[in-house]
């Protein structure tokens, strides 16, 4: 049977990205992750189908968070007030002790075409959930998928800055921020 | 030395399109797509690198056009009229008698996850494009950008619209239409 390693899909991240910074992503392997995490070549597979899904470990539990928090906004709460309150969500989980894995993650993606691509699939799939959650709000198209979109680009916006080692503020309150930057943009459009 | 070859691009994208609908994408040989096009392997190097380029053909002169249409905008345009220019001299080239091309290319797309992330990379290069055009015009960050995501969203929604069987309206259109509807939904954001 299965031993339970305690926070096993953490150590790999945090193995796999020093690993990639390190040597770069291409030549790591597998079994170099799982070895640096100090687990074996099984428990990585009971976590990531390949290395390529460790660094887009958190899609699923994002997607939940983010649909949840705008399921559970005051029934009043204006579309963009329901994404703001997803985005609380989302930036709380993001603590301090995990500014390293940001500072790591983002040129490994820059450097590999692949990444991106996977990158670009996994932020469309966070927009996703907010529109979804908010059309069980009745918010109509395409009014949802607006605020989802800036919701989630507000959130990456901010996760670039967060994520620069000269930064002391938290990720929450970078967000919020740069939602309402993008917000008042919206008005010099036209 | 090669022959002329009238029209060899479109017709190439014309035979692929047929044969990725008949047989499916995958079984599909770049030889088949030559044949079918009455032209050789070696004319098909010269315009494609590989099957999968072929559903993007346009991509180059689509960026080009965006980014001139901006910069030709009359100077006091706000960022949003000059993204509408844009999109009125990309639509143009989208001739009724090109309609069939997007029919077809729709659902061999949505078919393949390699073709979606394709395509999600082409969408952000057309906004990339745009955005360049607009910071040329000194519009600041995030304006630019804004309005450049929401110019290539109305074009894509347009699109679906034109792609439709039972549309019998111009993409230009349709593109004016949905880029007016996503302004008007701005508002009931917050």
């Amino acid at each position: 049977m299965a031993r339970w390693e305690p926070n096993a899909q953490e150590r790999l991240v945090r193995a796999a990205l020093e690993l990639f910074t390190e040597q770069g992503y291409d030549t790591t392997t597998v079994h170099e992750i799982a070895d640096r995490a100090g687990l074996t070549k099984t428990t990585f597979f009971r976590h990531f189908r390949d290395k390529r899904e460790v660094l887009f470990a958190g899609q699923n539990t994002h997607t939940r968070l983010l649909a949840d928090a705008i399921g559970a906004a005051p029934g009043p709460a204006t579309p963009l007030k329901a994404v703001r309150a997803a985005l609380d969500a989302l930036t709380a989980t993001f603590t301090d002790d995990r500014r390293e894995i940001g500072v790591r993650l983002r040129p490994v993606i820059a450097g590999h075409t692949e990444l991106q691509e996977r990158a670009a699939l996994k932020r469309a799939r966070l927009a996703g959930a907010m529109t979804d959650a908010l059309h069980k709000r009745d918010v109509p198209e395409p009014t949802a998928s607006l605020a989802a979109e800036l919701g989630v680009r507000a959130f990456y916006d901010a996760f670039d800055q967060w994520a620069d080692p000269a930064n002391d503020r938290t990720l929450t309150e970078l967000t919020r921020r740069t939602l309402d930057e993008l917000r008042a943009a919206l008005v010099a459009l036209d």
